[in-house]
């Protein structure tokens, strides 16, 4: 790989200590089915770079650099269909725009894999694009529009299989916390999995999750 | 702190475990004394976001976070005047222009602290200013510079002491490597020292260096 190549990295993937990224049952009132999102996120949350803060304040420790290196370098993501909305086959109306209201937190172009495109739309900076493809034609399409910066992987859980499947992944974060799921969409049964192609370090951090870095040989 | 709020932050100072940021006896030849800064950096040096890579490649753990994230948000720089150079007294000529060549990493405003000011001068992206300011006049002056952004402090020791001193930090990431150095410019004789006022965590790295994370209580 050469310097200033542009990698397509997994920032901040949220995990049970069971493996699992998401519950079962997605449906518009749980994104994250049985799986409390909260409680898989709360190492973020109590950052003071979390984007949705309530109020000041927030920790500036460990959890905090990983929380705004979100978007560090990134210029583009590459997301499931899952991870936009909870419908299933063919559009039935176009009124969805994703889970996260006028000012979605991307600020780049977002490409969502799908069998069943529908036109692109900007919501303030962030533009949705939705495509049916493989992921190497996806990951470059995506390279395309990053503006020689990083393509983000965003997830859900079988999003980021297919690209580890395609071997295309450089870097991933994945932040295990201290909960079990038992049941619902599954990344891994264990990282050692990932061990043959990947270096990786474990780091504890206070807040009781354990971030899980990992990088090509 | 309001959200949003310009801070002070101390980013990637590299110290010994005895406390110590330079050795003794700074010289053109020895910017850091009888220290080897290639030691205390070896860390940083390892990793792939280190701006002085000589080859392609390098590592993506948890210091290549601290390592690219030198540059996140900062809109200006505070340092010394011994981090800018080895001559002391009136400038016998203004031929020195820093140690960094021709594309010095900063890539902002530099606020030079000394009691004997020069002009100002630009090489590539980095401008530096020469003043004489007590550390909240220099504070001031780097973020009306910053463009709303946060303003780095770059040490050496004694600057970052006296900013301590007078209260102004707002966060600082101190990276301890497991090497003595016995004499030289002192930070801390234990990073205890700042628990009354600082909230700090300890990360071990797999790297040997032991990342001290504090922010204000």
């Amino acid at each position: 790989m050469s310097a200033g190549a542009q990698l397509l990295r997994v920032q901040n993937f949220m995990l049970s200590v069971d493996g699992y990224g998401t519950g079962e049952g997605q449906s518009l009132e749980r994104p994250f089915g049985h799986a409390d999102p909260a409680v898989l996120a709360a190492w973020a949350g109590a950052t003071a770079s979390w984007p949705n803060r309530a109020e000041p304040g927030g920790t500036r420790g460990l959890d905090d650099y990983f929380t705004r290196d979100f978007a560090n370098n990134i210029g583009a993501e590459i997301m499931g269909r899952g991870k936009f909305g909870p419908q299933k086959g063919p559009w039935e109306d176009l009124e969805w725009k994703g889970w996260w209201g006028d000012t979605p937190p991307f600020r780049t172009p977002v490409f969502v894999l799908t069998h069943h495109p529908r036109p692109s739309f900007a919501l303030s900076d962030t533009t949705f694009h939705f495509i049916d493809a493989e992921p190497v034609d996806a990951l470059r399409q995506a390279k395309a529009a990053a503006d020689g910066k990083d393509v983000r992987l965003g997830g859900g859980v079988s999003t980021v299989r297919a690209f580890l499947d395609a071997d295309l992944v450089d870097a991933m974060h994945v932040a295990v916390a201290p909960v079990e799921l038992g049941r619902g969409g599954k990344l891994w049964d264990s990282p050692d999995e990932l061990l043959d192609r990947f270096h990786c370090e474990r780091i504890p951090s206070p807040s009781g999750v354990t971030h899980h870095l990992f990088w090509r040989r």
